[in-house]
């Protein structure tokens, strides 16, 4: 029952959030045993603050409710890859496993040959049509 | 008299403050048109958050104070060279300028090859010696 894909789909849930709000549709959990202990959408233009990202806000959130700032045995699950501050937040924050919907070529840490915590699994690839085509349809909007 | 080590010495201050609570003590402060507009030091022992960096907390204050989340004809002073997240969200930010005190070889985003905004000025440099010693002093104390 507890797949990849059944995290993700709760990312998305919050990437959707995202899109009835005019932002960028990113959404993200972070789970721990099984249980979602932080959600959270990319927030920027409701918050006016470019450090707004889902995966921000999750890192923020999760530690909060672990009372610890390292989020060991946790796993994050985002609809688009990290991008270079996310992906800083996630290294010092020594994650278990990142899981990734969609890639980000351009803007995403992997092309920049940045790395995460040796200690995290990164995963790519889970619900990535999914994941990508919420992300072209608000841009499609825009246009 | 608004030199860069005149708002250089101001974020030497902050990692003063840092220091005085246990905190890795770096420091920043955000300027606009000569007029301090947001000032931070490093509080991820506090908070319990990995994101608490100097200048992620005051790149969201600036934005704060600004009414609006992009940074132009600001310039921030930051007593060590940023890591990649803190790099990741100052480019996000389009910040007009950035003023570095000491250098951080292993983590800072300059030898990771990461490039801020185009628009964005670097200055490296400025009380160096000053910005190191405080960092090497509390880890002194550590030992």
């Amino acid at each position: 029952m507890f797949t990849d894909e059944y995290f993700m789909k709760m990312a998305l849930n919050e990437a959707e959030s995202a899109f009835e709000k005019d932002e960028v549709p990113i959404g993200c959990v972070v789970v721990s045993n099984n249980r979602v202990i932080a959600r959270s959408h990319n927030l920027t233009e409701t918050l006016n603050d470019v450090t707004a990202h889902a995966e921000m806000q999750a890192i923020t959130s999760a530690a909060n409710f672990l009372g610890g700032k390292y989020l060991i045995n946790c796993a994050l699950y985002v609809t688009l890859e990290p991008c270079v501050m996310c992906s800083g937040a996630l290294s010092w924050s020594q994650i278990s496993k990142v899981v990734i919907g969609a890639r980000d070529e351009q803007r995403g840490f992997i092309n920049k040959n940045l790395k995460l915590h040796p200690k995290t699994e990164i995963v790519t690839g889970i619900m990535e049509n999914e994941c990508s085509f919420i992300i072209k349809e608000f841009f499609k909007s825009k246009r």
